[in-house]
């Protein structure tokens, strides 16, 4: 059986690994649950008669805290999810049945990096900044890119490279730079599938502002029916200089909750 | 720039999802944290003065529950992971930093199916029934196929059809099917990367007897390296006939945890 | 100053615990998030310069697991909660606000043991017994206890100690002693505060018919504004003969849930 | 059967609660899992044939968080718990079996308010202040008061008046007023049984230091075996200038623990 993926994984692909680690004290929105991690045995706490033991963990985490991906189902405008389901029916026994992140299948799609950072000659944007539609556009013609529908579409900030530094990184001094609802628009008519960024929010939050207003969020997730993906690690795949490549994105299938964890995997193949 | 990944799955194809739903309430070993989730914020509780809300997610989980996989940190014997590692000393400040979950990079890899079950003419195999090395060795000449080194193996069983019956998939009163030592042995010995299976711990579970003796897991964490996983849903995929196919299994980077949730996925060309 | 509550203390009172422990794999209703404990740093795991070090603990929990009481906001009839109020609209931001757990103050009463299965001569009742108004009448006669406004009346069928026997006790197959709506709406009649049981649910649970039905639920919390207490050690005491004592009953005060974890304790004075 | 404690308490006790509130987003050590809470089930979401429904939670929490209990298997010395315990091996399985939060008895004993900032003619202390043995030895003098053997001692410096302030009150710019080396010695060597404060640490933090060094917790629970608790409400109780009373201490019975939350209560007799 010929196999055109394997053979090119076998011929020496790269694997751009894409998301923060999820570790104890990770900077994260408060506004959802502390990522909690704690092992309930350690080897030696219970030894079988064989000489055999077994560790394993206790896990609590909000799905809006590490590399996670929103569900369409996360944000909802004057009463709506996307599509126009109504946000409180489509809650059913403390589940979202319709647009929960059990609905969003597994993708492995043409993902494209616009390193608006690196082709600002920058290594990380300034707090608040706000990622104009030029430099979108800037970006993708300096690397030779376009976006195409379906594509997945990955914003470097250059803000993931704080991400070992909790005040710096959640920026409420400073804000965070993103891309702002003009950007988002027209990154929205171009029909992608999801959008990802090295930022807590995806979008530009000024300083002080807090999460008060996400209109990029409402955009996306309501308006348009995409994902959004945040707090990835773009460090190294833009240094690749690899804007164009294999993107692999498989949300964890939980059913009914409003995002998921996931670590998102650029493959590159050998040229 | 050309990529045979991308064109490969442009030219259509398909996606098996090879994991069971994380779901309130699903089969799950008492050995581990019962899976809970629930919604902190529901649409409507927080609306912002702009009319949008958010809706979010607490997530309680151990990592040995639904579909998952074993890192080499989650089992010792006569006090040594792996290798040869002192398993206490390897924990440290309460993480497993030699083995643990966040030590396996993602992987896509050639998979195997080895339907047993389907080779032997059944829907599911009897509770306690062991896979003998006669079964996975017919199979394997039955499907055409071979294990080659770093393949991804996956066992099935016909068991994971009964995962929407809690107590018939838990199986205390039935047992279990699974491979047993002298199977585990040769898949082994071929080198793989790692085995799946469509119960909750691989390996042949006598009627009444529990998770008291768990030789396989010996064998494969302890004594080769090999990564299990567990909890797959492969009806499906053994329902199309494809039996090798390109596997993506991409844990979650959690610092020095014994395992992680997992939805592995198997992908098929158009022929 | 004169206080004559730690002079009758001083004197040598003495308590008695009524609470369950909290324990890994205790026994606990499926409707509820599984009660999970874990430490995340152990003694040695992070040892400071000055040779100290401090253990830590994670703990995950429903309310209505081991010893617990029922805030009003736990159940409702017909959309309404206790006063009319509705259930719906009481649920404010993902919070009971105005029923919820820490609307009960902490609570010293008077409490009467109403010792049903000694009265009957056994030492537990059968599985599914419905406990009759004859039954508590009898027990409070053959006592020489009657009950008062603002009483804390504890019924004690014997359950409770089965609470090692986690199948036994949770009563699957055999149902669960305890009152039924006759013995519950006079209890209710007479003014009390609360009323606490040695069972999970308080009331009598038919063999296999579950938690289906829980009529004394509504009778007390919805319609007479009294509170539940379940999963008590009535067995010390009982065994003691104190029918009547000072029952202190302090529920932790957390905001707008509909339960909290309670280690109600009996105190009685040297006669 | 006459019971002197329900005469004291029906002839118009008064209670003072001395937790503050669980509630999501309280200030907390970040060296201790957050408290989260959410509804697993509203009303409305399962309604029963009957027209039934009941609401529950899940809780996530830390034992050291919120008004809480230090168990003595909380701190150890150079390797070694109070009584010369080995800290390492009195964890067995996961839990702290001799000393666990487990082993602590429901208590109900004399309270003392040592109300320094109130002798100082203060609303609050400063942050960093050192509460010396002189301002102890002063209020109780002010008060007219003495410690005598298994007192439950709480100190006020007023910071529990900052809770609303979750800066403020963690003061991790200003330090946090507590107790010294000094006051800890000679409060433990009148044979206290317990020593609670209004802040996170108990003991004075100095600005910027965090808690990098705990000398009075060593002082308490690993040279004297006295409990400690924290995060205490004392503006009440120091407005009513009762710095005598019935101090009701019950933590919950939690298996191998090193804490636990707990509502103290003041109870204070008619006079």
């Amino acid at each position: 059986m010929r196999n055109s993926l394997l053979a090119a994984i076998e011929a020496g692909a790269t694997f751009y690994d894409l998301a923060q680690q999820y570790r104890v004290g990770m900077p994260q929105s408060p506004n959802h649950p502390q990522f909690s991690h704690s092992l309930p045995r350690r080897h030696g706490d219970m030894v079988r008669s064989d000489g055999g033991s077994a560790a394993n963990d206790l896990i609590v985490t909000g799905t809006h805290v590490g590399t996670h991906i929103d569900a369409l189902a996360h944000v909802s405008q004057d009463g709506k999810l996307f599509g126009g389901i109504d946000a409180q029916d489509s809650c059913i026994g403390g589940k979202y049945e319709s647009l929960g992140v059990h609905t969003i299948p597994p993708m492995i799609s043409r993902g494209i990096l616009i390193d608006v950072v690196g082709y600002k000659g920058m290594t990380c944007l300034d707090g608040g900044y706000e990622i104009s539609l030029a430099d979108i556009q800037g970006a993708l013609d300096a690397q030779g890119t376009q976006l195409r529908p379906d594509d997945i579409v990955l914003v470097r900030s250059g803000w993931g490279s704080k991400f070992g530094d909790y005040a710096g990184y959640m920026g409420a001094a400073s804000g965070v730079p993103g891309i702002g609802t003009e950007a988002a628009e027209w990154i929205a008519a171009q029909g992608v599938r999801a959008v990802g960024a090295d930022s807590t929010a995806l979008e530009v939050i000024r300083a002080g502002a807090g999460h008060a207003e996400l209109p990029v969020h409402r955009i996306f997730l309501v308006e348009h029916g995409i994902f959004i993906v945040e707090t990835m690690n773009l460090e190294e795949l833009a240094a690749s200089k690899n804007f164009e490549f294999a993107l692999v994105l498989i949300p964890l299938n939980i059913f009914g909750a409003t995002g998921s964890p996931v670590r998102p995997v650029a493959v590159v193949e050998k040229k």
